[in-house]
């Protein structure tokens, strides 16, 4: 291991989310403040395979934590995967002189970062950034409740058209392998039902939930569905359809503008305290950690541990979902 | 005809608009106001035919006026498009001693209220309630800027993720056969191009907008593409990704979700003035007329005007966006 | 005590907050759903004083959970506070059967209901419904995350202005006797500065945060001051004004916005949560305990313990606002 | 007057209002995609007296369309106003060989700008850039139905808590000398009174509105004051605190978040529009004037005729307030 840390950079990849800037911003500010060099890297690790990086000032950052996206760009590298594209990131680090790597990203990401420190003796701190929720050993992750947010506004909208028209809605978000955001979702808009992929769902079971609705007047019903390759809202909307012929069914799939938006209070504050957080880890001569929020504290979880697949989703929260769609 | 008009009958009908329930606040408390016995129709004329009709106090309509949707709700009907059916909406009508019917709703519905009007003599009045802002005699209709709003924040949050990976986006925006929304839209977000109905966009002029902003640095791009049943956001899409594999394109179709939400400032002063105005057209023994606003005025358009396909498009907002977008 | 539970009583209390609603409609459902009958009492304890009670199906709570404000009505009620008044509270609930009673409210009301079944052998349950975040032993009360999201909104708005024009604003937020609301508001904002109950601020000191800024070229500041009867944000601007009088200071009192508006997407599902969790914890024999939740559990608080007045703030908030504002 | 012109200075003067960056944008692209140089002017016609100007490209206004505030700056300049003043600005004029000059502000702007080209051999382009909507010749102004949208969306919020305590509200908000914000926002916040400059009520009439709204089970009440240096909120709140005691009587004044946030559609239509066609009209040779639309159509306005101070409010918006709030 080198010596003294003396320059940090940071970069954001994989899918952005809300709160990216806000993070970087508060990498950036307090890493300064700290007495360090900030040195942003551009298009995620693909800035580091091509050497795409610029030293930054507080000025650099004015402004950003209110803004959707990443002003550093992201992407998904398909060189950084290959040894040989990690050998040329090497170089970058060697070169640019960073001591320390924060990286503000999700699973694939914090992966990549954890494969990099393997191999290379880097530090390196990771941010959880993603809207899927699904990282392990932090509440939530930058980006989850804003787009929590925004599909909740999207599906009041959609529940305003739905009663109109008495109307059955299929309301496909995203999440990748996750339920967070569906399950939640549904709760917050009062829908009738989700579906998860922690939770297997029939159709029949899916006519009840909808039978029920419309038995209580409400005659109109949203169901949100959890993305997925095979099982999204077309596949369910079109069984639901083909066995009762007489409801009026509609999908709507929000797609990409629930990664962007202005960021809520909450993810902001998220960054801005895991941001600040980063640059006392690496201060404290952490390595390899995430830096996340659990009750309301910073906690370090370590980089092998944040990525496991099996962060707990809370069962009950399924039953409450039944209970109030009543 | 009869004499002396008692009661109002108010129905709202088609594709539900944000503001509607702000006209229906309006036509009710306007009516109740000047003597008027007011009845509420439920679904659109399908309520006519069948006799589902309410009588309404002011109550009825409180704290409607910034929700989306309908609370009378809408629907397309297919009985009253028949002789038999309309003759059954004649029935209640007689029963329910409407003497004036204030019908709210597009194209569509505004016909259906002058055909119904030829065949009884019975004063109908229009109100343009629909998102496409396709009535003639109106500057606007009543949703139109409500959604124009919803499409450009959908935008904005699109952008947001557009840039972050330097993509091409396909927005699909409603507007039935008009490019109202469209075109206005991309002005409004920014956009660099708009398809629409009014003006043949082939993809080699596509392709020019595109190199234009990537090769200006700007390096993603968002095209506004009309719905259309042959040539929505999917076609153009799949022909660019086909000319220019590079590009890496995304479509995103806004959908229902564009109908609902609380309606704008506009919209829901342009709802209430109309209602009024619908009231003072049924007091002063006018019939069959649209009630619009042209230059901050209330005027009374004939429905056959009002109905006309051809509301002029403004081809200067063409212009407006090239030179923007450069 | 009384045998089993069969009546459920809920009202909301004190100072009205968004997701009341939310969690009126979840204590609702989830009590009907496992088959008890649900009262709903208007007017805080007021309507236990007076009687004004009505039974409720879960039609009387549908599509409430978007509704910022309680259609329950809130008050502080004077002849509750009076033995006499509880006596006569105590009349309502015999002659209407409640057997348990959920209080929807902040400090001064949760302490209502715990005297109240210190004097009366009745189940109460409290639920944290408050903007102000105060109460001890839930990470947040029903109504923060929504005031906290309004409060950022405004102040993006102010900044615009703020900046435009090369201003220093003083914005004073609410929170009561407590700084949650004004110094999380800061961090979201990048304010420059926030005046809290918790930590003394000095004109001097606040001279040395606004130079700092306006050294930076940044020229404009916006500070965040709690609402106090004495040290308000008129006081601060008026100190400035007249030590630093090149400065263009202003003022912002955000006042009664804060507490509306739709809940959003976290408040809509811990009202939702705590809800159902209030009528489990009545099936458990639970008595005078607040519904919380804690790192994403839902726990049961002692009424004596939520109400006590030292909610930790976490100081280390200070230094994350202060080392994000260079 | 001299011979072609080649450069086009744009500086935005007086209070901010939310679509001044759109216009920027609109005119140095209009600008540069016409041939001409297009410089920006700092901080109002201070940048003028001070010579802070800077030539933009087309990427200085990437990204503004939907922000608040102003990119330049704005100001009210002290020393334009006297005659020394304006040669130092004629100075810069010269250095900076500007040969037409395109003023986005309200009145008090427009009418700096008249009087300079009075003064000056210079073309002079208005654009109303005011909240107020009190210039002559346009039907809305930039910013007016943005700020009338935060003032509607503001006071949504406050219905929400007036209702749940049965309170009366005075909200005070902008509109200079000028009621259209004040009676506008009424209709379509449905708020029981609307107090404007226009029309003087007296606390009798007031008194009656509130009584009529209580009455009727409405049990809360807001009126909408237009802001005064003498008869604002307070004064009104005041008043009627003392005549009706029992009434629990709150005040709000919006304040400054009213000028700020992301404009509407509709506002960035209208600079994008006007501020194209403020390029067209100097191609034209046109000399002070300001562009405006009117039915839909920009309009070129005098600049005497547009800050004429008598733009008519049309009265009949009084009595559909009247009728609407039964």
């Amino acid at each position: 291991m080198r010596g003294k840390i003396e320059t940090i950079g940071v970069l954001t990849s994989g899918g952005d989310s809300p709160g990216m800037n806000a993070a970087i911003r508060a990498v950036t500010r307090a890493g300064i403040c700290n007495g360090f060099t900030v040195k942003a890297i551009y298009r995620g690790f693909d800035g580091l395979v091509n050497d795409e990086v610029k030293q930054f000032t507080t000025e650099n950052v004015s402004g950003i934590i209110l803004q959707g996206g990443t002003i550093l760009k992201s992407a998904r590298s398909k060189e950084f995967v290959t040894t040989e594209g990690r050998e040329k990131a090497w170089k970058t680090i060697e070169k640019e002189k960073i001591d320390a790597l924060v990286v503000i990203g999700g699973n694939g990401s914090l992966t990549g970062a954890m494969n990099f420190a393997r191999e290379h003796d880097i530090c390196c701190i990771g941010l959880p950034g993603t809207i899927d929720n699904d990282l392990y050993g932090t509440d939530t992750t930058i980006g989850y409740d804003t787009t929590l947010n925004t599909i909740v506004e999207c599906v009041d909208r959609i529940r305003d058209t739905a009663q109109s028209h008495e109307r059955i809605f299929f309301v496909e978000v995203m999440g990748r392998d996750a339920g967070f955001l569906a399950q939640n979702a549904a709760i917050a808009c009062g829908a009738e039902a989700a579906i998860i992929p922690e939770w297997s769902t029939d159709v029949d079971q899916l006519a009840q939930f909808m039978e029920r609705g419309i038995r209580k007047s409400k005659k109109s019903c949203i169901v949100i569905v959890s993305e997925s390759p095979k099982c999204g809202a077309i596949y369910y909307a079109e069984r639901v359809k083909k066995e009762f012929p007489n409801y009026d069914v509609r999908i709507s799939i929000l797609g990409h503008l629930q990664r962007g938006g202005r960021p809520s209070a909450h993810d902001r504050i998220l960054a801005s305290r895991t941001g600040v957080g980063a640059v006392e880890a690496i201060m404290q001569g952490q390595r390899n950690v995430m830096i996340g929020i659990r009750n309301n504290e910073v906690v370090y979880v370590p980089l092998s541990e944040a990525i496991r697949s099996d962060k707990p989703f809370d069962k009950k929260l399924i039953s409450v979902l039944d209970e109030l769609s009543i």
